[in-house]
């Protein structure tokens, strides 16, 4: 705790309010949220309703305008105040054709798709012998001679976890490999796709560039392509070429889109649910992040339903273009700066249709105790309170940066990571069951800390993480 | 690959040796040493005997020297040539009793275990407030004030993975939480035992002091403890007191054994198998590492019952206390400088008896091709490569520093870390088929190596990676 005295006043509001958080499981209005939550299939008609009507809705595209006025339509439709869309300039990428193939005497077409923003190849193939390293470190480590002229193959992979943990170490190849794979000297770059799945199945996703450095472009292929690719470097110098019409086109206009749920005090601020409205141009999005907007729309619904609101309100935000650069995230932070000791705390959904197994907080050590007690609340779900130390969500994150508290509530994405940021992220791959139980714990979340005794102390101001490169369709020297 | 002539150079060696590898799985020699491997409980065997007869075997303990006997008479017994043992001075701590305690009006007990090379509480308990934290990132972010004369609890919690890759983050607080804690004033510091099991099992291990900063006791407590200890905090303001007779009794002596398995040529130089002799003092250490210990001397023995032995001999090096700060490891590469020429290769098993699901090397970039070929190998085990940037064992990692190209087979860690530095690693945790498959997969590439036609390049030298403050029972100020 950062000193006595609050810690000691947190508490005695915490023993004395009639609002008080009960230290032996949720409020009778909770439990009913929750078990009626888990009965509703709600939020899967929602989700169906969005990838069918709308299907893929990449930043920037025909789809990505189409999203925009589902959504306003939807929350609407849905009952949500001050329905709303607040104009989001994005960066426009097309991917085009493409093709990875290893060529000479046994010639074999790799099963590849561009990574996000990659240049393409100006009309005619690019072919140069494979250098192989597994990551990052191991390409810095080798020379401009063993490199340049040559086409780096990264072929790390990505272990299954519960918490998708391993993501970050590995998802460095596709942010980073061009720009690094560029200082050498190379042509290109092919990475190991960033999943999971023993499957051939390419997933894409966003690179950076950096100002100065050749931009060269960057395919992902399916784990078996990367084994195949591996062989073939055990028997010998391997040729690979590489073919792409992918490129920017300049900018686009979309929306963050936003919905309310007033609480009972008009004056007494909300809480922000978060989840993103765009896509990946491939698939349908169902999970990413599909899923996440179902689930945080419903949660709030449910909430606006209920006989007894809780004391402050709920803001869903479906935020603009996730993906190729954050821009909805960054946007709202910048529009609502003044208003930002209005936002309680703020809670994003952005891990797919998985079921939420651990409950986390970012928090002022003053308010740990609050934190921790808000997860009896969450134990009839069996999630456990594991650390004060989340990020939280991506789109929140400039939100973060600011102080305002995050909490998080960790979803199970061992399936997630075998589909993410592919054509197989469908429908398809949603049980309707974990959706109504990730509804039920958003939902008693989003109330529990609506109705929350007090403020929560703001968080340190931090300076955002830097950021290798510049985002792959802004200015180049 | 460093250049191109090596390259093409080491791919013709590979296509006109006698000995070459195939790219088509295994020879039938090597086919019929899987065979045989996985239908034998011979490890096992040998696993029930150290475990039995010798029990735990914790540093400069009367169980370590037992252990070194042990391993001498074994080796002898199956076979071995040159058995020896080479001395190494270890440092002794003695656990003595002790307890974590809640006190006040709910006073309750916590299952605890000091951390290896804590402090004693010299004679009369620690009592104090807890103040918690996370992780050592949040501990830092508190304030003097917030820590001083309080008992600190960092609550991280491990997650269940197949390659157990949240381990080296969660230990920080075990290894670092005293040294930290005591910087801003903290009296004790309890964490959350390093453990993925929901069990109340307190995990032991060692922990680092920072010369100048007062040593203050440590201890771990189980997974359920822990949760009892948030549950409280949130209830409000905690006292706990910390009792413990531990402490440091100077050095002991003990020793790396070794034994070694000629190949046909006594000037083509070896294959290093290493493992660890000594475990922690509560358990018997039948998964850390008596699982390895087992694994790599069966592994070598069948290979040196083969009508035709590979080119290359095996060395098997058994290391003194690799727990309580890598004594062994660091005697050996010292006493063998001016030999390391003839270490081809090293590769330990250190992670259980857990079947190994992947293959990973450390090697030169023109060495890549053998690695990747020898894959093939393995195929028949489902056994993958998967990176060239293993960092291969604890015992093995000053050889790495000097260069020697090092191998690793990642076992299937899940359960591992249930049990793993607790009493409850014994015997029944080890399956007798998953020693028989991992001694299938260490003999397949120990053959692989020690047959491989012409040499690997030396890596570069590393700087051993900076440790964040000292031994626990090294020098103080």
């Amino acid at each position: 705790m950062s000193s006595r005295v609050p810690f000691v006043a947190a508490l005695l509001v915490l023993a004395w309010s009639p609002g008080s958080i009960a230290a032996d499981g949720p409020p009778a209005a909770v439990r009913e949220l929750q078990q009626r939550a888990l009965e509703d299939r709600r939020a899967y008609a929602t989700l169906k309703d969005l990838t069918e009507t709308v299907g893929h809705r990449f930043a920037g595209s025909e789809g990505d305008a189409r999203a925009v006025a589902w959504a306003l339509a939807t929350l609407r439709a849905q009952g949500f105040q001050n329905v709303r869309a607040e104009p989001v300039t994005v960066p426009r990428w097309v991917r085009g054709t493409s093709s990875v193939q290893i060529v000479g005497e046994q010639p074999l077409a790799l099963t590849a798709l561009e990574i996000g923003g990659s240049v393409g190849t100006a009309g005619k193939p690019v072919e140069g012998e494979i250098v192989a390293a597994t990551t990052l470190d191991e390409l810095k480590g080798l020379s401009r001679a063993d490199v340049a002229g040559r086409i780096v193959f990264l072929y790390d992979r990505m272990l299954e976890t519960r918490d998708g943990m391993d993501y970050g170490p590995t998802v460095a190849n596709r942010v980073q490999g061009a720009a690094e794979a560029a200082k050498k000297g190379a042509l290109g770059v092919v990475i190991r796709a960033v999943g999971s799945e023993d499957e051939d199945r390419p997933h894409t996703g966003s690179l950076r560039y950096v100002n100065g450095v050749p931009r060269i472009p960057a395919f992902a292929i399916g784990n078996r392509s990367a084994d195949r690719l591996l062989a073939r470097l055990a028997e010998g110098p391997v040729r690979v070429r590489l073919a792409s019409t992918a490129g920017c086109q300049g900018t686009a206009a979309s929306a963050n889109v936003i919905g309310e749920v007033p609480g009972r005090d008009p004056q007494a601020g909300f809480v922000l649910l978060g989840a993103h409205l765009d896509s990946w141009d491939v698939g349908t999005g169902a999970q990413d992040d599909g899923a996440g907007v179902a689930t945080v729309v419903e949660a709030a619904r449910r909430i606006g339903e209920l006989a007894e609101r809780p004391r402050r309100g709920l803001r869903v935000v479906l935020y603009a273009n996730e993906e190729f650069g954050l821009s909805g995230g960054k946007r709202y932070a910048l529009d609502h700066e003044a208003d930002l000791g209005r936002h309680l705390a703020a809670l994003e959904a952005d891990l797919g249709s998985g079921r939420v197994f651990r409950y986390e907080s970012r928090v002022a050590s003053q308010d740990l105790p609050s934190a921790i007690r808000l997860a009896d609340w969450l134990a009839p779900l069996g999630i456990p309170f594991t650390s004060n130390d989340t990020g939280g969500g991506a789109d929140i994150s400039p939100l973060r940066e600011r102080g305002v508290p995050v909490f998080d509530l960790q979803h199970d994405a061992g399936k997630y990571f075998e589909i993410h940021h592919t054509d197989a992220d469908r429908l398809d791959r949603v049980d309707p069951r974990d959706l109504a139980f990730n509804v039920a714990a958003y939902a008693t979340l989003a109330y529990g800390l609506a109705d929350l005794p007090g403020e929560l102390a703001r968080g340190d101001r931090e300076w955002p993480a830097p950021s290798a490169g510049v985002h792959a369709c802004e200015w180049q020297p």
